[in-house]
């Protein structure tokens, strides 16, 4: 893995951060302990603490960043004149590639995120919430411009949301399906399950 | 929590079970102790021994009691006359209602597998690949009949199974939505995703 021979430490940080989020994604938070995470990086377990205060720091960083990343680019979209559809299709499409470029920190995003202390826990969920909501009212407005079916909106984010594991599943087995494929396939399907009868 | 008062085995170990896939999914398999179960169940922690080997036996039971009811669900669609589409819908309806009414063994085969030991690991991870592969065979089939769009199957499955994990939310944090509500929609969903166009 990695070692930390950069005197950089913004680069080191980021170092650190992907050591964890591959340990915490294949060990998960629990079992991974700083001697892991030590001997990852390559430098004794006493000087990480240089670096970071403690292990909840590097989880709280990891999933605070994933779920910023999807923050700032719902702003980008709700700020866009895109219609309901397009809206849509761009948030299935980013979704899907980050889980791609950064999958082992989106996944310690979604499985790990209860490992998280208070006051960040509740902080973590209020954010996801919120951010679920701003989904929920991007179809809203797609069903009364009768574009997408009536559905309830709080299930059919779930269930969108949902989908996008697969792309989990995909990268750990890789298989005959390139990365274009993939995404294609699961924004025919989604946005097919969204649209209205007869669109 | 329930206490073991009968003195059926077969109601005894049911109860036992029962505890431990709550447990499971609450706590993480790793994280759950024989203690934390005795006293789920009410009962000293050395008598647990006089019911179950180990704590993976109750793992295992779980994860193939789970696996066990997805394949033999299948071979009844699978030797049914149903069309594709009528195939699809009565496999996607199976696991929603299964994800409803058995969702902590659900949630326990879906997420805690992977501490399965040997040869049991190897064994889940093969017959759950069989089962998509009977998934795919079914969508095979209706691409072929022109019922389905023309879509990568080894995707497909993975995203319509993914999409499904949307029931064990909704399970947590039930809202204004009811079973039958949450069903429909995911089948309609899933269905128009699947569905060719013009079909």
């Amino acid at each position: 893995m990695a070692k930390i021979l950069t005197t950089d430490t913004s680069n080191r940080k980021e170092i650190i951060q992907k050591t964890a989020a591959a340990l915490f994604r294949q060990k998960g938070y629990n079992a991974t302990s700083m001697r892991h995470l030590a001997e990852g990086i390559g430098i004794e377990a006493a000087s990480l603490y240089n670096h970071i205060n403690s292990k909840e720091e590097l989880l709280r960083d990891i999933c605070f960043g994933v779920a910023n990343a999807f923050i700032v680019h719902m702003d980008g979209v709700e700020n866009s004149n895109l219609t309901p559809t397009a809206q849509l299709e761009e948030l299935i499409r980013f979704h899907i590639r980050i889980r791609l470029e950064r999958f082992e920190e989106v996944s310690v995003n979604n499985n790990e995120w209860k490992h998280l202390k208070e006051p960040h826990l509740t902080e973590f969920v209020q954010l996801r919430r919120f951010y679920q909501k701003r989904w929920e009212a991007i179809i809203e407005k797609g069903i009364e411009q009768k574009l997408f079916k009536p559905l309830n909106t709080y299930v059919a984010v779930l269930t969108i949301l949902g989908s996008m594991r697969s792309v989990e599943f995909w990268q750990r087995s890789k298989r005959n399906v390139t990365a274009e494929q993939l995404e294609n396939s699961i924004v025919t399907m989604l946005t097919s399950a969204m649209q209205a009868v007869g669109k």
